[in-house]
């Protein structure tokens, strides 16, 4: 099997709480991508300012058999790709900021949001999955979603599992801020990083959220492979070469993993 | 006492082994600076490109009553700042890339590498310090070297141990890299930090080594404060307010500390 793999994004603007749109629009995007992997935002068939629980719990869905999780396990099998896809899980009493995992056809798992955000704290549960390495074909692929970015923990956590490519599905409203930082997240881990960030304004009780787009991929240079433009539609494909996440090796003679002096680090 | 604090840098070219020189060099540089804080690069006093452990043997000295310490610690007392400055240290058969730190006319302590970095695995023994906070005045000064940088839990133990400033003496020939990654450093950890970086070239032995200058001083909140040129002798003072670095809050509802799910990371 190759060693050689498309990264894709699919970047656009949900409207709030219009999930049947929100999957029109995305669906129409994914028939655009070249087979491999593909991340769409965090909370992408719902949008993302949700002002009440009972708004959470109106528009959560089952991971496995959710309406969400069928169309887009559909499209996986069709277009011959992994796709991870953030949603409002519903599970027993619990709703969770999650991003599932679909590959060609079939249902691979859920990461749930471990790092929760400002009002999400007080809307959802706190991601009770931890960070997660799924198995596919010849890769390693590891998720975290939008925040998570922020605690080094995230990347680095999944990285030490085993992690060839990180999925990103953000909702980032802080500008530039993560689309500086996934670089640093790659080169100190040697990492593909895949950030499907949304578009538009969400304007609904008592936040408006600009959402600024510029999705993108990272190799474990740091170099951004592909950037998306701040306020519109857009799907991109990379094809890079897994070995360059497997290779660890800093300047000849270190390690970013062997080098660890774990004894060291609190 | 005062929450303000100066923060200085001093750039400047060593010369291979001539620490007479080198000396003279610093102290006319130091005595340019505000009092208050001030890093020098790593191995200020002898240069960096070892290539023999005899040399390193050589331009060794003890940490509180070798040359250069009593001379920097003279210095700090006529400045009335605290100094930390790289240099190797002797002490018993073992020879290390240490940073010492020194505060109006008082010893107070040294760091020594953790995260050793390409030839200096072979001239130097490993840091045998870990990361150490030095409680000074009214703020706590962690002390990392050059490439323990690029390991996230270098800054990441020291702010968890309470740093509100990060000295960080270094010889960096990666360019651009280090001075992209510490503003995500601080940002992260929400704690400042003092690159202190040299200038010129080495050419000795097998490598030839650009060290990249552009030394920097950085905030909480990722600012810039200052920037040295890359190639010209530098001395700046910026003064900051600590508590910017003692708020750990982040939009609101998350604090960068406390926030952490430590049961989920590796």
């Amino acid at each position: 099997m190759s060693n050689r793999v498309n990264l894709s994004y699919v970047q656009f603007n949900p409207e709030f709480g219009n999930v049947d749109k929100n999957l029109k629009t995305v669906s129409k995007l994914l028939y655009k991508v070249k087979p491999g992997i593909v991340v769409l935002p965090e909370l992408m068939n719902t949008g993302y300012n949700f002002i009440s629980k009972n708004e959470v719990r109106g528009l959560s869905e089952l991971s496995k058999t959710g309406k969400t999780s069928m169309l887009i396990s559909q499209i996986s099998s069709d277009i011959k790709s992994t796709i991870v896809a953030g949603f409002v899980e519903k599970s027993k009493n619990h709703y969770y900021n999650s991003a599932m995992v679909v590959s060609k056809g079939k249902f691979i798992g859920v990461y749930r949001k471990t790092h929760l955000f400002y009002n999400e704290k007080q809307l959802f549960s706190k991601g009770n999955t931890g960070f997660r390495i799924f198995n596919i074909d010849n890769f390693k692929l590891g998720v975290m979603i939008c925040s998570d970015w922020i605690w080094p923990e995230s990347a680095r956590t999944l990285a030490l599992k085993g992690a060839d490519i990180i999925a990103h599905p953000a909702n980032l409203i802080l500008k530039g801020l993560c689309q500086q930082a996934m670089p640093i997240r790659c080169f100190e881990n040697s990492v593909f990083a895949i950030t499907a960030n949304r578009t538009g304004v969400e304007k609904r009780g008592k936040d408006s959220f600009h959402y600024t787009g510029q999705s993108q991929i990272v190799g474990p240079n740091m170099k951004i492979l592909s950037r998306a433009r701040s306020n519109c539609n857009s799907v991109n494909s990379v094809n890079v070469n897994l070995l360059n996440a497997r290779n660890k090796t800093l300047f000849k003679n270190n390690d970013l993993i062997k080098d660890r002096i774990t004894k060291f680090y609190k």
